[in-house]
């Protein structure tokens, strides 16, 4: 097998509204193959579609501030979770675990004032982060594989993890279920997060801190597809498999 | 920063207990350098070690065959699972989520048929990961870091994504709680799991359905470290801080 190379995208400039990120990616010097993965930080694609809000705008109704007064946050950041949440899973020290309009389990709903221009604004998840990774790879010279990352907690492990919540032209799972293992076994729980794992492959070359918005990830050759596939949407469990919310 | 690169340990025999599992990897013709991440699966460490079980060996208690019929599983491998368990915490739909002796949240305990010789029989985690990576480590020349994975569920993601149940060598997390962001902002929720993530890369280049139990990391140098640390322990949040439970 091949190894796998992650390599950061190094040099891209602080993204703003309507900025051509497919552009600035391609043109920062790391060659990019057709079966190459372009792993691209929500962030960077939130900050391109102008998803970043001025808290100052925001006008928090009465489930707002009474999570603020709870969780001790600022009321106009906790309006801006409710507006992306479908659902509030858990409110408490501090911590404010949703699910959010795409689906994903998460803090915060994504929002989030790191690395954010101003300090008085927020970065909200893109709209469709799916359709923003078919849109960047269409716009890619060569048409390579593309994953939205975000850097998500875990429900008993501390640290985050980055996972893919858009991906176009990459099979986001890797299903051998019913195929059989060396002894001749059938395996039983046998998908492989390939995607996600894919995004934290990319988040341990990225320098989060500063302004490293992508990395290209080679050698996953044999997950890369012709059509844009499912997305990152297929990696969302069901609500009805749901154990623990 | 340097590119990462993960390559698989190809070669390697089937792992019996006794076996040398350093002096395999070690010799397997793929080259080591002291500040590489020599990630390797929890199964051939566990047969290594001599942790494989004959289910005919295992006598099910009332506790076991209840859950047996309730899952559709064996009673003995139930029994097994409930050894290795301090908690039940999910048991509905075929699927046992258990807390480990280690603290680990994950299904059956780890305890996995799946490429173990002989069909009647199981395999299950190593006793003391962390002590299993210290040993690998002590052991192979060089004294790079070691990594033991395993592949766990997520609770609200489909798929599995290799994670870190041991490790030596390596710091698991990556705290900048505290430090700034580009824009001079403190950044908050800001510890990455190195550990984990450098399993999943190493799961993108191995074959889990052969006998690919090893692959290197490289470019984590920056996290590799002199002593052996705190090991895999430290990534499991602790049970006052467990909002799903």
């Amino acid at each position: 097998m091949t190894p796998l190379v992650a390599e950061p995208v190094p040099g891209l400039p602080e993204i703003g509204a309507g900025d051509d990120l497919a552009a600035l990616i391609a043109g920062a010097g790391v060659p990019i193959g057709a079966r190459d993965v372009v792993v691209v930080s929500q962030k960077a694609v939130s900050k391109a579609e102008g998803r970043v809000v001025r808290l100052a705008d925001v006008a928090p109704g009465p489930e707002a501030r009474s999570l603020a007064e709870r969780l001790g946050k600022e009321p106009e950041l906790m309006q801006l979770v409710l507006d992306e949440s479908v659902e509030v899973l858990r409110a408490e020290r501090g911590i404010l675990i949703v699910r959010t309009r795409h689906g994903l389990v998460c803090a915060n709903a994504g929002v989030d004032r790191s690395n954010v221009p101003g300090s008085g604004s927020a970065c909200l998840l893109p709209l469709d982060p799916d359709a923003s990774a078919r849109r960047l790879r269409a716009a890619l010279p060569g048409r390579p594989a593309v994953v939205i990352a975000d850097s998500f907690g875990r429900a008993w492990r501390l640290g985050q993890a980055d996972v893919a919540i858009g991906c176009a032209g990459l099979a986001p799972l890797d299903d051998r279920r019913g195929s059989a293992d060396h002894e001749g076994r059938i395996l039983e729980a046998s998908v492989d997060a390939i995607a996600d794992q894919a995004a934290s492959a990319a988040a341990l070359v990225r320098d989060k801190a500063g302004r490293e918005a992508a990395a290209i990830v080679r050698g996953l050759d044999r997950f890369v597809t012709d059509d844009d596939g499912p997305g990152a949407a297929a990696i969302i469990r069901p609500r009805a498999e749901d154990l623990f919310t």
